[in-house]
């Protein structure tokens, strides 16, 4: 095991990691820290820091930095904000390459003494050229190295693998000033099969900002996907430029920006010392550069899933075909397509003729196409999505599905893997029933995106179709019309 | 066991039902139906009519109505179509007093056949005084008598009671045209520890509509919030006077109203036939009698998780109490509750000193109230809760929680169920992790609505204050002014 390449490799790749404050006590962040890395099978070498013990949960802990027997990568420092500046000095002597800085009581205090504390954190890490994350964040997760050098619940006892095992691309990465709102994004995401890069939290991001770790990510190539949680942008210059770089990779940037409302700015500053800037400028930013833009939990983790599964089909346009058993619900998702800016336009001939032979006259092919009950029953969900996605006159398909019953996916799981894999066209699932885990593993493994909020499905597909029309006006942009690109 | 009383009483509550069309095959509506109905324990009689059966499930099945050995209340009917009107003939003859159409093909196959089939359904029923539901239903469930005549999957195979042991009010009756999304509200709810009085699905509605249902159950009394599923507004004085009802008697309404798009109208007419009228003139019209319109499904059973829990303490005014654990979520709520029509006021001083004595330097009392984890761990949310909701500048509170695992809520409970009795302030709850369902039952039956969309948890608060504000308006208006009213 050798650590990462690029200039954050050390931080978020190391090959050994000092935990510097590590505890005994699993009840205090010190301890808690410790137990979730042990709780994960790194290859690489933890060692403890402690000044009392001279052995913490079984490993050996050392007094100090400097006493650890071979080169430090990532110290991880969990002790007061008052002690962290000397003992980052300390760790720069010992030729420890990153720090990731988990205490509060910096900037965020909004105090001459926290002020203080975070200049000198700046100050050191210029110094010694090291990469420090945070202070005030809450660790991260690297997936892939099984590395969890946090104290988040969310890594904690999962009764599940770090990704689903099943899922080779599509990878999500999250940057995220806030350690609980960026773990959150995870809790939500794994439980829906989504297969995450990294988790990382950068707090009050006195060195280390999102968009240099965004930067890094898109070198090392193993994520597709960014979910960002951003209380403020620092450097505008570079968020510009990363943005491009991700726009023009086809890896999109789904964002929250903290600070629309007064309160939203205040709890900014006292969350990360964060300044918000003006909402309406930042919107702009986002827009001009392709980056999406949520106001929603839900929906972020909702659009992750579209994108991660269906990154390289994105819808053509806006025209949407919808699958029903439930006539009730083609009514009202038909409503939220055109709230999110989609159309849902009745059928050409040929389609409708294909459709009318499954569906009883009490049923319509028109669109929304209500198959009715009786014909999911007898010819199945995959069957009636094929049929709908070969149609000209749309872009995406939504399927409604009752998710709550997993048998009958079961027994349609290889048809509907077929039909996503043939189809050129994004096909997604709602389900109007809470879905059961087995039928939300069973249908993203067959390559389905399922969402339970019938807004958040409509953005979603909205979403996809706008950021293809983005890419290829800038592809237009950048290609003399009369020389056609070659791809 | 008496019928119940009222015009509707042998359609939701009869002594006697018999299924007409019940058949042994498990695997289709007609065995389906009496399936369900065996699989819960009313205490009425129920009689299989069967032409081709002797025995039904066990049960001893008749040939026709007229041979069953006392007065049927209600009669279910699950036959083709074709066969419907001659039925209903027969079971006015025989008495039956009451009808639940399940069968579909009348007038939302738009065929000559199926709008004349209508017509005789209701003729019959105008002639014999009957009261018929459907057809194109999907039955209903009435919860306090175990009685679901219906082949929704969502009342069939319950884990659990069709109603939350622990619920004695804020009962929440379902009346949908769609059976698809009427059960779906029911499955959604439950899974929340919603109590549901009835769920009630209407199909056609060539007889019975909506609001003559809602109008039943206002006088029958047991249901304090009522959820619409509405395509069709048949019989608009009606809609008026029944909502004016519901509006004096605090009992909100929660309605979608289907066909704000071509195809939702168009979805509208395939599904059951319905006009869908102008959406403006339908909105203004919701909006004049108090009537709360939702544009999502999730929504709606968020808004009924609120007005359940939290129906005689709705919020005086827009002005919100966050506090949170979650620095980073405060911001993102406090930005989403400004986008709901709510504001997020900085708290008074006195409030602010009782808060700076439980949260640590680098936390925040302004509002977002930031109370940092450490200050959970210590202090727990109940204690939180109970100070912010002590201030005079807010009217409502949310609480940020990590409901993922139940442990703390569990060493909690007795305190937030102490806290939520003594506030005269609405509290609810936003989780930013997946919630267990073992927090979800504690911290419902300890008084807390839980949400887990921040957008929907900010508009069920301004949703609560606006019914409020509208509800007091209406008082004002009818009573003088020189008169204080002796509430």
């Amino acid at each position: 095991m050798t650590a990462g390449t690029g200039r954050l490799g050390p931080l978020l790749s190391p090959r050994t990691v000092a935990v510097v404050g590590a505890s005994p006590d699993l009840r205090i962040f010190r301890g808690r820290t410790l137990q979730v890395m042990l709780g994960h099978p790194y290859a690489g070498r933890i060692y403890p820091v402690s000044r009392s013990h001279a052995e913490v949960q079984g490993l050996r802990a050392y007094p100090s930095v400097a006493a650890i027997p071979e080169p430090v990568d990532l110290a991880v420092l969990i002790i007061p904000a008052e002690f962290v500046p000397d003992e980052l000095e300390r760790c720069a002597a010992a030729g420890v390459r990153a720090a990731m800085i988990l205490s509060s009581g910096f900037a965020e205090a909004a105090t001459p003494a926290g002020e203080q504390l975070e200049a000198r954190v700046v100050a050191i890490a210029g110094r010694h050229g090291m990469i420090v994350c945070g202070p005030n964040a809450e660790g991260y997760a690297n997936t892939a190295a099984a590395l969890c050098p946090t104290f988040s619940p969310a890594v904690h006892h999962l009764s599940v693998p770090l990704v689903p095992p099943w899922r080779t691309r599509g990878h999500v990465a999250v940057v995220a000033q806030s350690g609980g709102m960026g773990f959150a994004m995870f809790d939500r995401g794994r439980a829906r099969e989504l297969p995450f890069s990294y988790v990382i939290t950068t707090g009050n991001e006195a060195c280390l900002e999102t968009f240099e770790i965004v930067d890094h990510l898109l070198d090392e190539g193993r994520t597709d996907v960014f979910l960002l949680y951003v209380e403020t942008i620092r450097d505008r210059p570079r968020f510009e430029r990363v943005a491009a770089r991700a726009l023009a990779a086809g890896k999109p940037i789904i964002a929250v920006k903290i600070g629309k409302t007064p309160a939203g700015v205040r709890a900014a500053r006292a969350h990360t010392g964060a300044i918000a800037g003006d909402p309406a400028e930042c919107q702009a930013l986002f827009r001009r550069h392709g980056v999406v833009e949520v106001d929603d939990l839900d929906e972020m983790v909702d659009l992750a899933a579209a994108f991660s599964l269906h990154g390289d089909r994105l819808p053509a346009g806006p025209r949407v075909g919808i699958g029903s058993a439930s006539g009730g619900g083609g009514g009202w998702l038909a409503d939220a397509c055109g709230a999110a800016g989609l159309t849902v336009p009745i059928l050409d001939a040929a389609t409708r003729a294909e459709l009318d032979k499954m569906i009883p006259s009490y049923g319509s092919s028109q669109n929304p196409v209500d198959a009715t009950a009786q014909a999911i029953v007898q010819s199945g969900y995959a069957e009636l999505a094929r049929r709908i996605a070969a149609s000209d006159a749309i872009d995406a398909v939504i399927m409604i599905v009752s998710a709550r019953i997993s048998a009958s996916f079961e027994r349609e799981q290889h048809d509907l893997a077929e039909v996503a894999r043939a189809s050129a066209k994004p096909i997604v699932l709602w389900s109007y029933t809470l879905p059961s885990a087995d039928t939300v593993r069973i249908v993203s493994q067959a390559g389905y995106p399922l969402f339970t909020s019938m807004q958040s499905c409509a953005r979603a597909v909205a979403a996809m179709a706008h950021y293809r029309a983005v890419r290829e006006r800038l592809r237009a942009a950048v290609t003399p019309p009369s020389a056609p690109s070659g791809s």
